[in-house]
Order: C-alpha cells, then sequence, then structure tokens
C-alpha cells in the first residue's frame, strides 16, 4: 500500500508518499507560500524534479496540486489517486485526550478542535490540511498522528508545573512535550539496533536537536519526561527559542519595555535562542562557522547550547537512576559531530565514553567506545515512516 | 568584638548579637509588624525573654527598640551601645557589582539602590536597614554582605538566559542566584569538615532546602551554576514559589484569566509551590504529614519536589564531569531525614550511597556509606555568623 503523509503548517505542507510494501519514498515535496503572492510546490520522484509556481489560495488548492503533481503521468509516482491506500497526518498537540495515533473521524476531529487553544499555530493549519483532504480524497482513510502522544507516559511529577492546581483542572496546564513521534521512532530504533529488549527497565536519553530541540528521558521504551512543555517553547536553548527562562524576567522586560505577554512570547519564540545570543543567525551551521571564526557571541551561544543539553542529560539520568544509551537525532544531532564530541565531554563518570573516530562517521551507529558502560548512538530520525507505520496499522485493522 | 547582625525586610526586622571572640550568640531576637498594627519585639539572651508590643511605625523606631532590647539591664545582653563594635547588613541584591561583602559607604549604598530594579521587594527594606542603623548608631561601621556575592563566579554559560542579548546588555538581565551566604558557608565548612582541599578541582552540589530553596554547583570552592535566576523564583518547587515553568503557560493563563503579568508573577511567587498543588500549606512538615496520613495532592506535592530537586543534582553533576559532595542544608534540609532518602534514593549510579541509618542522626554529620564514592553530607547553615566574620574581617583591616 501506498500511504501519503501529510505534515500542514499554516501556509506550507510537506508531503511524502511512501511505498510500504518496503517502506521506500516513492514521491517527496513540498508547497509554499500557500495563500501567499508565489504559491509554488517542488516535487522529487526518484531522479524527477516536478516544479510549478501557481496561484494557491487555500489548503485545498495546494492538495489539488500536490495530488496533480503525484499523477503527473511524466514526473509523478502513480498513475492515479486509487493507488494512494492511506494518508497520515501529523497533527501537534493532542492534549491529554490522545495517548496513540487515530483513524480521524468526527469525534477526532473535534477533539483536535478543543485543543487548538494549546497549539494555536499548529493545530489549525493541521486541520486545514486534514479537511483539504477529506474534500479531494473523500474515500481514502486518514490518520492523525499527534506530536504530544508518546508523551502521555509521563507520570505526574515529570508534567505537572508547580503552580496552583486549579490551572491543571482548569486549564488543562501541564506539561506535555513535543517531537514524540521522533523520541518513540529513534528509542524503538535505538533499541533493536542494541538488540536489547527496551521494555524491561532500559533507560535510555534521546536528544532530538534540530531548529527545535527537545530531550526526552525513556524509560521501558515509554516516556519518562521530556524538556519541551506546554509549547514547544520550554527546554533547551534552540534556534530561535529561549528554552527555559526565570518567568520573572518576562514581567521585567514586559514592564520595563512596556509591552504585551503576546510580544513577549513573540520575542521569546522567534527573536531568542542561537538568533538572540549571536545577533547573527538561528542556524547552528552559521553558528559553529563563525564560532570557529572567532566571533565571541557565536561561541557565547554555542557554549549556552551544550551546557543546557547537558543539564538536561544529566538531570534524565538522575530521575531514572541512571541510563543505558544516549541517542542523537535530527539535524544538529545527526549531523554535527563536533557538537556531539562537546555535549559528551565530561559524561565519563555517567559510564558514557564517546570514541571520537566513530563520532566522525555518518548514518546509524553507534559513537561509545566499546568499554562505555553507557551506549551512545547515532539514530537519524524518520517521523514520515513512523507515521506512515502507525497509518498501516490502523488501516489494516 | 560583638558584631550586630541585621536581615530587614519590608515589615520585619531580624537580629543576632554576636560574640567573634568565640563566635557565640548573645542575642537574637525579631522585630514584626513593623509600620502595621501590632508591632512587637521578641529577644533572647540565654534563657531571658524579653517581649513588648509597641507602636513602632518605622524601621528606624524598630531599630530604636532593638537597641534598648539588647542594654536592658536585666533582659539584655550589653551594657550599651557601645558594645557593638559592627553591624552587618543581610542585603539581597548586589546585582553584577558586588562580588564580595562591602565596607557600606554612599558609593555602596548608591549601588544597593541601584539593584532595586532587581530586588524590588527586598532592596528597598535592606536599605530602611541600613539608613535606620546608621541613625541611630552613626559611629558604628557597617558591612552588607549580598545574597548574590558568591554566585559572581558563574561562566556565562550558566548565567546567561537564551534570550536576546540586549537584554543583558540593558536591563541586566541574567541568572544572579541567591543563597549566597548559605551555599558560601555550608561548601567551606563541608569541606573543612572532610578536611578536603576545595580549590582543587573539588565538585560539590550544595542543597539549600528551606521555605525557599536553591541548589548550587560548586566548582574548585566557586559558585559554577545555581538554580535560582534573576530572581528567587526560578529553580526548585518552594513553599508558595512555583520554580521553573514554560514561559508560554504565564501567557497562556495571563490571556486566559484576562490577567496582568504583575499579578501572574503574584500567583507564581506567593500562591504556588507546595502551598499550589496541595491547596493546604506551604510548609513541609504539614505536607509530610497528611502526605503519610494519605492526602493525594500532600503525596504529589512531596512528589514534585523531590522530582525537581533530583533533576538539579543529576544536572549539576553533569556540568561539573562528576560529584565529590553532596551537601544538604536550612531548614528542611537539615531536618527532614525522610526527604532526604527520597531525593537520594537511586543516585547509586553516581557514586553516591545513602546510610540510611546515619541519615537518621542529627547535626554536621556524613550521611553516605563508608564506601560510598560521592560523600554525602548536612551542614547546618549559619548566614548569620558568616556574616559576622565578613563582617569582622572587613572592619579589622
Amino acid at each position: 500500500m501506498n500511504i501519503l503523509i501529510i505534515n500542514a503548517g499554516s501556509s506550507s505542507l510537506k508531503y511524502q508518499l511512501i511505498d510500504m510494501q518496503d517502506e521506500s519514498v516513492r514521491a517527496k515535496g513540498q508547497v509554499e507560500r500557500i495563500g501567499i503572492e508565489g504559491s509554488n510546490l517542488k516535487q522529487k520522484v526518484g531522479g524527477l524534479e516536478y516544479q510549478i509556481i501557481a496561484p494557491m489560495k487555500n489548503h485545498i488548492e495546494a492538495i489539488e496540486h500536490m495530488l496533480k503533481a503525484l499523477t503527473d503521468s511524466e514526473k509523478g509516482a502513480v498513475k492515479s489517486m486509487d493507488e494512494i491506500g492511506a494518508v497520515g497526518h501529523r497533527v501537534l498537540h493532542g492534549g491529554a485526550d490522545f495517548t496513540k495515533s487515530m483513524i480521524i473521524d468526527d469525534k477526532v476531529m473535534d477533539a483536535i478542535r478543543a485543543c487548538i487553544p494549546l497549539g494555536p499555530l499548529h493545530n489549525p493549519a493541521n486541520i486545514m490540511g486534514i479537511e483539504a483532504c477529506q474534500k479531494v480524497m473523500p474515500n481514502t482513510p486518514m490518520v492523525a498522528v499527534f506530536d504530544t502522544a508518546f508523551h502521555q507516559t509521563m507520570p505526574a511529577e515529570s508534567y505537572l508545573y508547580g503552580i496552583p492546581m486549579e490551572y491543571y483542572e482548569r486549564l488543562k496546564i501541564r506539561r506535555y512535550g513535543f517531537h514524540g513521534t521522533s523520541h518513540r521512532y529513534v528509542s524503538k530504533r535505538a533499541a533493536d539496533f542494541l538488540g536489547v529488549d527496551a521494555q524491561k527497565g532500559y533507560r535510555m536519553i534521546t536528544c532530538h536537536l534540530g531548529n527545535g530541540s527537545s530531550i526526552c528521558a525513556v524509560k521501558d521504551g515509554k516516556c519518562f519526561d521530556t524538556s519541551m512543555g506546554l509549547t514547544p517553547l520550554e527546554g533547551v536553548l534552540m534556534g530561535t527559542r529561549s528554552g527555559s527562562v526565570d518567568p520573572a524576567a518576562l514581567q521585567f522586560i514586559m514592564n520595563s519595555d512596556n509591552i504585551s505577554v503576546d510580544e513577549m512570547l513573540t520575542i521569546l519564540n522567534k527573536k531568542s535562542g542561537l538568533l538572540g545570543i549571536s545577533g547573527k543567525s538561528s542556524d547552528m551551521r552559521d553558528i559553529d562557522r563563525m564560532a570557529d571564526e572567532g566571533d565571541e557571541r557565536c561561541i557565547m551561544a554555542r557554549n549556552i547550547l551544550v551546557h543546557t543539553i547537558k543539564k538536561f542529560v544529566g538531570a534524565y539520568a538522575a530521575e531514572m537512576g541512571g541510563v543505558d544509551a544516549i541517542v542523537f537525532t535530527a539535524g544538529i544531532g545527526e549531523n554535527n559531530n563536533a557538537l556531539r564530541e562537546r555535549i559528551m565531554d565530561g559524561f565519563e563518570y555517567l559510564g558514557a565514553k564517546l570514541d571520537k573516530e566513530k563520532n566522525k562517521g555518518r548514518g546509524e551507529m553507534i559513537i561509545s567506545t566499546d568499554d562505555s558502560k553507557v551506549k551512545i548512538l547515532v539514530i537519524p530520525t524518520n517521523e514520515e515512516l513512523a507515521i506512515a507505520r502507525d497509518t498501516l496499522a490502523l488501516v489494516s485493522k
């Protein structure tokens, strides 16, 4: 069966068509600037590139163009829409309602809508993507895969904040965590790769380091704690997000500069992180290059990034009473071996010894020394494949 | 020399008179409800109790009453004010200007005033205390001892937040840390007690757990990181303070309930923590009692407290590449052996093994097993003595 994976943003849409026979990617594409002048679609099928610039005033038109591209007789991947057996949708926020992926029906749609206050930027876009697909492919089964679902196994001491319980009960304010599909995928894959039974007391720390970053404590194959919180702002330093900050700093800045809380949060989400400290770039490749050239602010941004990641790795080892494996994934985690070396420096006390030569390799690999008690790994993440597998499993039932 | 130690709050004032010959406490007292109906003073000198209820409309009148009590012919500690050689004042916020205690002169007073925006509740009260003493004892030398000073050795990656650098440069927003006098005192005392040279690569984690709590990473005898931040709100769960929270939770609550940032911060400072979660008490003794009786909210509050402390201990071990000693101090840290047992449970991976029998003792003691690689200690804090020593050292110069 071919499964179409949709990741819809407010003005963009990424997609993959995966053949579940061999889990190969048959097509990969993205639509940008939906509803904005200059809407365009780019698709790759094998070596063939399909590209158009055309007005797409909403997600329905974007999805119509996507289907035209996928079924293009020359550069497409399939002959007709009938060859698409199901659609898997990435949905950011499932609140506390969804602990696993779900076949989309009216009840599920209502619940996704009910989570809009918790994911005000992403959930409406995810809903537009689903509704557009339903309109254009009314007979194809659809599945929602939630970024938050994997984290729903956290114990209360991990997910409750130290604020009046009323806010949890009335406003559902708690730690939800994100990147769940990635943490689930890499933690499972790492266990398989190591040949260990992750369900039996195995303790893993997965570091998803990309433009957005989160760290996850995985115990017995389940999420025990994670660094992102109510929203994807909390936790480690990110490209443009601050990570954790003294809440009183918001009061101080808002009162000093006479700005609203919404303006404050925009600054913390969009102008902070590597960008805010360096004043130059949110991209770790730029930061690395300039830091290596001696730029002090970029050196500082890198140091803070390493520092905050180390803190979470240490904290999660403490929560789980030690750790058996540390896994790096996502853009920075998979590709930035120098950063991995900086992060793992000094973790010998945990029994984690990096093999600096192995660490220079690429792809799925163990990068700890043979005598390291704690295994250190790189596992490339593949959220699309994880979504496709969930979708297949649900529609095959 | 007798040294008077003053800890002035907005409507209260605690004091001790310490004889530096043998560092004994000659008198101990407190004034409450300054400027409020029902002002009163209580003092103990040996077994003698002095108590009055009298109108005290400001700190000057409170200090006049204090001097009257100290020099009382029957229940006082000294014959006249001349027997008080110097006064040491606890000052909350020294900003980045003060890395150590200072003889108070006009310049120092200006700098303490300049830190009012950083310590809006405490610094004005500390200033009132100093000015009242200067008025009443114009010829006695005075010293300011800052809660923030010990933490000024933190490296930038510990003290900078992931926010635009502009806020650090323009508004001085950074991690300052508090309880510095306590962390300095207990870390030094622990090293002396263990007979180790703390200056040479020794790594200690000091846990000051009281109504306000903070954890400190001490490397080479200097502060390397600490859990409180710009203000004493950040870090672990406290009696009424939330500790760290996703900054976006503030936006969510403020917009949902239409409250201002000042109202929000009052909730996070005064109605959160153990009180907010339990809905019953901010006092750990109450929480323990009710938790032991099966109250679910109190069990939860205790679990979260233990969880957040564990995280910081683990994080600081990671930052320092391991740890040699873990020290407990302050009200909860010194007296709550059951909580210490809960916190230290599962730290065997660090080489830290608690001796459950020793842990039931009291006073200054080692509570780790003989074969524990990491020493675990209880060191009763004594901020007043630390202030007195600093004061003596400075006025003796």
